[in-house]
């Protein structure tokens, strides 16, 4: 194979640890440069690819690329741009050939979630077709855990590790005030269809009676009678109630209660999300005082306290991810494979994007209780080797040190403007 | 002296290192036992001191008490009651009286705020007139960093360093995203009256442009018009707003924004903090796609990311107001002195409780920049410090490990019930 350069590209919500993955690509490429040119990063994802908008990452010292491996965030910036179908669409796909054609790119790495992988199964397809075939190979990232085949996915274990962290923290708070003050907590995590990572706060309950007493999942419809009576059950019983609720979760309509909770009689938007839509319920029905957090992108960008195992990971798939595209294996995306629990043990495997593509995974039932409310055995087997390990960043000053990359632009080649 | 037990009671809202200055306080008590005998603690506070509700820290083993220094929350349980001034409720402190005489407590340690240090005071001096003289020490204790005389407040190095972490963290996510995606980012901290915590979010920018773009603090009446007017300015200089809002933020007739936000014009009550609404109003007025997150009881009890000048200082006061006792003070606090900010170097200093009891101590205004949004050097050469320095707490299969105490009761020796 000819020497190629290479485009790698961010997409869709970041994470603690894509830029891990970023780290272990342009890592192990530096190693191969008799085969692989220059790393070339899209700025801002998929669109500075098709605005011919790239960076040079070689223009990156070795010591700010080692850095990626404990910066949060996307490096080069992501964005929320999902190219359409090749039918409806075609110019996009052919610009992004015209401008690999134009930087000899002959390798792209996209690290993304499904829709993601899909775009790259696409490119995958139609550079042959125009006669510029392009090594295409999909690195998985998403906090949601969902997706397919692979049997977990970076970014998920350390957003899971901040949840049970954090919610273990809060209720240790909650404990020691529930006497005269505070009795119900409430976590609103991320998660609109998979409830993976409301799952991950039930690993902060090691003992009986431990919070979280009540998990709320978007798989399980939401029962307000069954709510209100578990709440005041664990009140008596403990003397507080800690709740980690999925903002996904939906009435029996199929709505989103936060959604629903929006609008009030007379149209008015309403503000606020889930957490304090269903504090308020408890304290109309219950009586009880409350409080309620809302983590939002706190828990997705919480590099500080990471899981090892998943910036392990994180790193592994980006390596992969050009071990692969080395030996001209087109089309699909290293993937993580467990081979047991205890120990824990796992090794790098591969899934065709054709199969990948636009397939959500959500939580099995036999991973929920059977009263909708916890996390069983077998899901905590399954959660707990996800959040093992810590791997701080380094501290100067009290604060962790983290890089920002110069992002070189790539001179453009061509002519042609293009607008997304 | 003749030997005497000691009492110790933690008031108020919790903070991640209160227990470290439990953990000073009986371990330093352990090594005095030809003057002090047994350490008890009152059950949720100064409740468990009114009902005779006493436990027992001598049950505890000395590595179960080591572990208390880096267990967040409050050990033995905590409360949010005032006692009533001396002349409108004198049977509380006749009961209080009653209690230490039933269990030979000749020393009262009082671990909380403003409100814990007046009541403390109090007891100083109704004891003395009572007939049955106790050595009463206050222990500084509040996330708000709101107590007079001392330079500093243990609970607050901590909030201070969450807050500036996650700034900073999710600013990276933000500043990622904001090309197709969120622009405005605004994360509510704790503060009602004082903007300590708010300003601490300052730290986090390390470099001109850096987040957060805009500090709101309860001392700086809001405008709408100026507030909008610097998030539009940022947006198009950075391409992002990120936004560390205090709880406490009020308008102009002195009303919490939180709060004036509640009712609708229909009278219905809408749900949601402050910032939802801040978030709502950048999008109705600028258009600008926004996330927000609400920290609440995470930020003060964020143990995993606590300061160790915070935890070494908790651990020193709970130490130095056994040293105090020893020597006989009665009715003072132990302080925090900072004799340099660089190096930075403090030491112990102390208080009389008459001149701590029910005095805030707000935000300088020479420490907000003049258009009323940062932090200027001086204020961040006083919190720089305070957040210097980890000390992470163990970790087991991917959880801190904090303890869980026995927690035993005394045996009541009273036959007299106290209603609280």
């Amino acid at each position: 194979m000819d020497k190629k350069n290479a485009l790698y590209a961010q997409s869709g919500g970041v994470t603690a640890v894509i830029n891990a993955s970023a780290c272990g690509l342009i890592e192990t490429a530096r190693k191969h440069k008799d085969k692989i040119g220059k790393v070339y990063a899209g700025r801002d994802g998929i669109i500075g690819a098709l605005t011919e908008d790239l960076i040079d990452t070689s223009k990156e010292s070795a010591s700010a690329v080692a850095k990626l491996r404990h910066t949060p965030g996307g490096a080069f910036g992501s964005c929320r741009y999902k190219l359409k179908g090749l039918e409806e669409n075609r110019a996009e796909y052919e610009r992004l050939i015209e401008v690999f054609k134009a930087h000899n790119i002959g390798y792209f790495f996209y690290n993304g979630g499904g829709d993601s992988q899909d775009t790259a199964h696409k490119v995958s397809q139609i550079g042959d077709k125009m006669g510029y075939p392009v090594v295409c190979v999909g690195i998985p990232k998403t906090v949601d855990n969902d997706l397919p085949i692979t049997d977990n996915c970076p970014g998920f274990g350390s957003v899971a590790k901040y949840v049970a962290v954090s919610i273990k923290e809060a209720a240790l708070d909650v404990r020691s005030m529930a006497k005269t003050s505070t009795k119900v907590f409430i976590m609103e995590v991320m998660g609109r269809h998979a409830g993976w990572i409301a799952a991950a706060a039930g690993l902060a309950a090691e003992q009986e009676g431990d919070a979280p007493h009540i998990i709320l999942f978007p798989e399980i419809t939401f029962n307000e009678k069954k709510f209100l009576s578990k709440v005041k059950k664990s009140v008596q019983q403990y003397g507080y109630c800690v709740i980690a609720a999925s903002e996904g979760v939906r009435n029996k309509e199929g709505k989103f209660l936060a959604e629903a909770g929006t609008t009030d009689a007379f149209g008015h938007a309403q503000l606020g999300g889930l957490a304090p839509m269903l504090a308020q319920m408890t304290k109309d029905e219950l009586g009880y005082k409350y409080h309620w957090a809302v983590a939002d992108y706190l828990q997705r960008a919480a590099r500080h306290i990471a899981s090892k195992t998943d910036v392990t990971q994180a790193y592994a798939l980006g390596k992969a991810a050009v071990d692969l595209a080395l030996k001209g294996k087109n089309a699909v995306m290293p993937t993580i494979v467990r081979k047991s629990d205890k120990p824990y043990r796992w090794t790098i495997g591969e899934a065709p994007l054709a199969k990948v593509a636009n397939v959500e995974k959500m939580m099995p039932r036999s991973f929920i209780t059977r009263d909708g409310f916890g996390i069983t055995e077998p899901c905590r087997r399954y959660l707990e080797p996800l959040i093992r390990g810590e791997e701080f960043p380094p501290f100067r000053h009290g604060l962790p040190q983290y890089v920002t990359l110069k992002n070189v632009a790539v001179p453009k080649k061509l002519t042609k403007k293009f607008k997304v």
